[in-house]
């Protein structure tokens, strides 16, 4: 059989939106970039995620020409409601910060992209099986597959790019004995529903009690998006739609809360959770962004962020390192894909200071995105045998942080994505 | 034996800075007090107390005519150091959020209390013994004891407040039908030393590192404090003075941190600690305020100011509640101390809601304090099985709390006390 091969500047694998997003940013510079994929295009579109964007994401989705959909089909979001044991306060982010939110699902900021990324010609393999990543410790990295059409393929890269998800196979590809893998797990998990229903509130409401947590969200005029806490091994069978509103309703306080607006639960599913942090983010001739490098709970909205953060501290730091290697080549063209520190072809190569420079910028937001997130998480959900005193103390949290300016403006701050 | 009789409005059980404040407070609002205390004036002065007051608690001190001592012998700090890894970052206290603490020592500010207590020739009996509470669910309550020259005495009031101290007797007498007591405890203590060298720096260093906490306090230009995270069961003696310092150096960094000036220890204590709060703090005619009432961790700092806090809270209602009790006595002279609950002598009496009030508004202030306490104090100490997620995890705070005017206003507002 045949065998394809592309040869271009950075290979990268896994099609969500940060190897897209990174594949059109490398374009705009230059940069030739071929992406790969083990999902089909619609399954990633048709697979419903909930979508808070910062401010920052929103600005990259415009720069980078992809569209203005987001403008247009997404709800800017100026505050969020945080609301215990049926107190209710507003974070008002633009009053705070200056800065607002987004809500547009991350299947659509998906799609938007891999329009641009297709409509622009960028190379882009979807569905693809066997998928091997060969020589990330050498200056000749190469990444093989099966195409959709059952071809053998090879893309021939000075970089590859890690982008594959929270169960990424390049993570892997960084040796065990270089890497530590940070995580921790949490005793609860989402069950998140999708109902058929007009908007509860116009805004997020982060909620707590000693119920546990709630989150109410929105998707459209006539389809919303709710979560509560739950075990993990929860059945969904076995909440029914009165349980499930009745609960949340709970939640949200019975007298003078918000009241929860109901309709046919179309969607249950059980959401587990955990924190994990891959350090370092380079190793050789491969670097990791988003989940493929970190998960965060859903509970500060940032995962989507995160990753885009990550593409935003990247792509400067790429463009120095193929820049010098084109440098190198243009001086000694016999140097070949070898670049600076030229040696035999197919021996080890150092991880060029650029890319370790990528992994520390951006692992300082990571980490301080993963205490965000732990920190929310913290604060809205109860632990399984909780001291009495925790939920009290959780009380004065919620003064610290609703009761006064320097409190609300800490919380926009970071959930507004801070300003870099 | 004859037992002597005073006759006042309000009992104070607890001669430390809570109760002698309270006392001068009520004075000036022309309602009388009297004062027991089981330890001597001496001793209670001369237990070495740190301290760091809350501009809220140094203007009650001026405003109570105290003395102005703390504003000459103590020292304001307009920030705080917070040092991670070995990295200080400076918190500004007053160009965030406009306010300074003091360091004056908790000892000294008992001493100026007692001295313009005893000079205004306000009741109080140092050293007494066999104490007693009676009656607090009833309009007559009474504390009997033993005074410093064995005689019996008793003390007669409409109302006792118990600032006994964490291991407060008066507590006990809220039943614990009605008592709700919250508390966890932490696995770790502090090491604290006095020694006498020059200060290390112009304001407290709070230290972390993957060794744990380490604090850099002040007390003189000769003698200075200093503490470090240890084990509860730890034996002073097994730390030689080259140790300890090389330790706390050692979490200060080594390299380009801080450096600590030596000289020798002439103290050295193992301060365990842990979080408490009594719900309610009002019951029948019994009201605590201070320690008694609530016990922080050291880390924030809280303890005094919160006591302080409490008497803010605590003085209107108690003047409330006994200018209504004068009221109904004036209006119909027979029903004596009874008021407006009027029932037979001894007959149990509802809590009266100005007191309902002060509880619920001085909880509102201890969990917000409490909180915040635990947050420093998990922000700076290692748990002894620590996940090392947790250790990076904290960097992002430190980074969240350093690295924007947000969290560094956030942390400032907290720790001078807040805004009321």
């Amino acid at each position: 059989m045949t065998e394809h091969t592309t040869r271009v500047d950075v290979g990268i694998v896994g099609g969500g939106p940060a190897g897209l997003m990174t594949a059109l940013l490398l374009k705009r510079r230059g940069i030739s970039a071929a992406v790969i994929e083990t999902r089909t295009k619609d399954t990633i579109h048709h697979t419903q995620r909930a979508g808070i964007l910062e401010a920052a994401t929103v600005d990259m989705l415009v720069d980078a020409e992809v569209g203005s959909r987001v403008l247009t089909a997404g709800h800017e979001h100026e505050g969020t409601v945080l609301s215990f044991d049926g107190e209710a306060h507003r974070i008002d982010f633009q009053a705070l910060v200056g800065r607002s939110v987004w809500l547009y699902p991350q299947n659509e900021v998906f799609f938007d992209l891999a329009n641009a990324w297709e409509r622009e010609g960028g190379e882009i393999h979807w569905a693809v099986t066997d998928t091997e990543v060969h020589g990330v410790e050498t200056a000749s990295p190469r990444i093989s597959f099966t195409d959709a059409h059952a071809a053998q393929r090879s893309i021939e890269a000075d970089l590859i790019i890690g982008t594959d998800g929270s169960r990424s196979m390049c993570r892997k590809l960084i040796p065990e004995a270089v890497r530590t893998d940070h995580f921790i797990s949490y005793p609860f998990a989402w069950f998140g529903i999708l109902c058929e229903a007009p908007p509860t509130a116009p805004e997020l409401i982060y909620a707590n009690s000693e119920l546990g947590f709630a989150l109410i969200s929105q998707r459209n005029e006539t389809v919303q998006r709710m979560y509560f806490q739950c075990d993990p091994d929860t059945d969904v069978q076995s909440w029914s739609e009165d349980a499930i509103f009745d609960h949340i309703q709970a939640v949200l306080g019975t007298e003078g809360g918000v009241q929860l607006k109901r309709g046919p639960i179309i969607e249950k599913t059980v959401l587990p959770f955990r924190s994990y942090v891959c350090d370092p983010l380079s190793h050789g001739r491969l670097v990791l962004a988003g989940d493929a490098g970190h998960t965060v709970p859903p509970t500060g909205a940032k995962g989507l962020n995160l990753a885009f953060a990550d593409v935003r501290a990247l792509i400067p730091r790429v463009e120095e390192f193929i820049t010098e290697l084109r440098e190198n080549r243009t001086a000694d063209p016999a140097k070949g894909s070898e670049g600076p520190e030229s040696k035999e072809p197919g021996a080890a190569v150092e991880t060029p200071e650029a890319l370790r420079r990528y992994s520390r910028t951006a692992l300082d937001r990571v980490w301080k995105a993963q205490n965000f997130s732990y920190w929310a998480t913290n604060l809205l959900h109860r632990q399984p045998e909780e001291n009495p005193f925790t939920h009290q103390r959780r009380r004065g949290e919620f003064e610290a942080i609703t009761g006064s300016v320097y409190g609300q403006a800490y919380f926009a701050d970071s959930y507004t994505g801070w300003s870099d």
